[in-house]
């Protein structure tokens, strides 16, 4: 076939357009010119650690959020695979909250098993995207860092999946210039040890600021402030957590919230999210959004309405995700591929515009789980991704949330059953708490 | 004058450049179109302190690698403008070692007497720069953060003023991945306080490394370690400091090191110098250099021989900072008005490789300190920018270098003449240990 296709980023939204296009060519479809631009010098984006903060060795941005002793924060039944599964990859049933290099491992196991990474060019940012009205292409420069050298090539399709988790939300608060300790973003944390006998304050009330203050104590915090703007989390918290409101300023030390509350703290974590960030793109070609289930501007979640030749993967607020970025790139492949006849501007816009209208009516996290779930449904019925039974998932979700609000040191206990292969997980053998090896190989021994 | 001229930067260089322009428009001269483009909300370049580091609130690379408590680490005698004074400034003689905000004052003292900000557009990071044949004529591709737009506009010449302290270059060593303790570069450290009672290993033996680790024991460190690649600094150290050869590898918290020699230690910060990057220039208009006092391809250390409509701004190693960006951006500007005839290519290159194989016979600090005054002296019989006798500096840099290896934490202690006003300068009141404050209103206060 003889178009060409750009797809920015080999993290799972990347993988997965590769690995659906893969899943075409074994059924005999010749595929387009894929090139893959990359901008770690390995594979699986977000999921890739580094000790690494700010700019990398190539003076880029480093990509990662990634800390250590990250496990993860829901069940990994939910996020499984419907064409390969856990138990495919470790050849036994393994626990339900396995912590980053097995899940690392898992994703970057699937695409081994392929002949992925010929399509990949490593330390290769995008810098630039232009689409010429006249010739319905796109140019797109390169950099590529092992040879300090940029260039340029043409594209007929471009695929957006370098992430919305890289670039941190970063407000300012009175005082923080003379704070004598640490200030930093979620973005830049990296190991909880250097925390051990501090007093942290997390600002913020999502899953970094909970995940994160929860690591220190686990590495030996001394005392976990949550600072929040709308509403405290309401976790069954430890004895030395303690939610207050919204930071107003600090003075030296002394961290001053609203209602009067006032308290010393050694170091500031700032957990305030990600921004939508795409600095190589044009305005015209560029989403603007907030993190939140559903964005306009693209239709069934994936198509930029204004050019259908640049398609997003993974640009929603997440509870469903490795499998909801493969029924995306499904989705996307069959648009390349013309498989799917978009239809008009229009309707595209109307159709976005019905989904935009149940995003915003949904008033419980069980209605977002459900409406995630309702949108993947919708995918699932126009590609022949395997139907993994997101419905499944979506119960999955919601018992996963209770869990948390029951105790945020002991959720990760539960077990839950694979939608997949219908094999229950078996439990942790010891308690998260006392894990203090996030090691695959640990892991693997321990459990 | 119907050209337009783009400035990249708003800190001391770009502002060298905007001063120039100020001066010929004063003498009568019709002034071009000059655009200023700064990427920080507000000018002083690395003088600006930020706690940020990383990636700032627009996802924008945090430019400054500035640090709280920061002291001159040279008499300020060697860095003044010849054409405003410090003690036109401050109305009366200072010490000779200011901390960051007095030099900050002092700097954006000078462009405010002037009517300059009408010509810098804040919070607007160039993102492309191309050339083209047929027009001879630049295209500068913007990124206004404010509105979160992109945009180009065509100028005639272009003058790189983005410094070369901003992105850091960071080797990788063995076993940092599970260090269990803060690594960062010297780019990302801010506050001192954050190490108080810690073991703290500064790799490298430049100055970066020096001033860090002695700011860390200021604050409170228990103990420095520095770790050189080739030849200790060899300064009168007190007994808290140390100097180890390379570090080798990390195992959990302690450091090997070449000959045997390991140590835990608390937290690592890599003082490993910084890279020319210039993400926005593409291969034929990129300087690519290591740091050093005479990169190629720079007519009198400004003019980009291969295309003399592109200037740089201070691409050299630096003894002399402030003066001598004035002298180069006098020249730049002159160029400019048409006031230069360049020789030809050849000559041009000639004169560079001149310049460079004096530059590689000096064999001592120094030499190059009357290398980089003869540089100087050069430019001085270029332009009119006022005589500032380079040489009297060339003598204090070298008095400057004995101070320190007599004892780093009382070299600031010394005074030294201005060359400019001819004033000697009053002694620090209190030792400079002992100066923990580090604003300008205790510093004026105290001395």
């Amino acid at each position: 076939m003889s178009f060409r296709v750009a797809i920015i980023g080999a993290g799972p939204s990347g993988l997965a357009q590769l690995r659906a296009f893969e899943a075409a060519e074994k059924q005999g479809v010749e595929l387009p010119e894929v090139v893959c631009f990359e901008k770690q010098a390995d594979w699986g984006g977000m999921w890739n650690y580094t000790w690494r903060t700010g700019l990398d060795e190539y003076g880029e941005p480093v990509h990662a959020s990634m800390y250590r002793y990250l496990w993860s924060n829901g069940p990994k039944e939910a996020l499984e695979f419907a064409d390969y599964s856990f138990e495919e990859h470790f050849g036994r049933p393994i626990p339900s909250y396995p912590p980053r290099e097995v899940l690392w491992d898992y994703i970057v196991g699937r695409v081994k098993k392929g002949n992925l990474r010929r399509f990949i060019r490593f330390r290769s940012p995008v810098r630039d995207v232009a689409y010429d009205d006249a010739s319905g292409k796109f140019t797109v420069t390169v950099r590529d860092l092992t040879n300090d050298h940029v260039y340029s090539e043409v594209f007929d399709y471009v695929v957006v999946a370098s992430g919305h988790f890289s670039t941190p939300n970063v407000p300012d608060f009175p005082g923080l210039t003379k704070f004598p300790g640490r200030v930093l973003h979620a973005h830049d944390f990296r190991d909880a040890a250097e925390f051990a006998g501090k007093t942290v304050l997390c600002i913020g009330s999502s899953y970094s600021s909970e995940d994160i203050g929860t690591q220190c104590y686990k590495y030996g915090a001394k005392e976990i402030l949550f600072s929040y703007r709308s509403k405290p989390m309401g976790f069954a918290f430890p004895e030395a957590f303690s939610e207050v409101p919204l930071l107003l300023k600090v003075e030296g030390k002394t961290a001053y919230f609203k209602d009067g509350i006032s308290k010393d703290v050694d170091a500031i974590i700032i957990c305030t999210g990600y921004q939508h960030h795409f600095p190589f793109l044009p305005d015209d070609l560029r989403l603007k959004t907030n993190n939140r289930l559903w964005p306009l501007g693209l239709y069934k979640g994936v198509v930029w309405e204004k050019n259908p030749k640049l398609l997003y993967l993974g640009m929603q607020d997440q509870y469903y995700t490795f499998n909801m970025f493969d029924a995306q790139a499904w989705f996307a492949r069959d648009v390349m591929l013309g498989k799917v006849n978009l239809p008009s501007l229009e309707e595209m816009q109307a159709d976005s515009q019905t989904y935009r209208e149940k995003e915003e009516s949904t008033i419980s996290a069980s209605e977002d789980i459900d409406f995630q779930c309702g949108y993947i449904r919708d995918l699932l019925g126009l590609t022949d991704y395997p139907d993994f039974k997101p419905e499944i998932m979506a119960e999955q979700f919601k018992e996963w949330k209770h869990h948390k609000e029951e105790d945020v040191l002991t959720y990760r206990h539960h077990s839950f059953r694979s939608a997949i292969t219908r094999t229950m997980a078996p439990p942790l053998k010891t308690p998260w708490m006392q894990q203090l090896d996030d090691s695959l190989d640990a892991f693997l021994a321990n459990n």
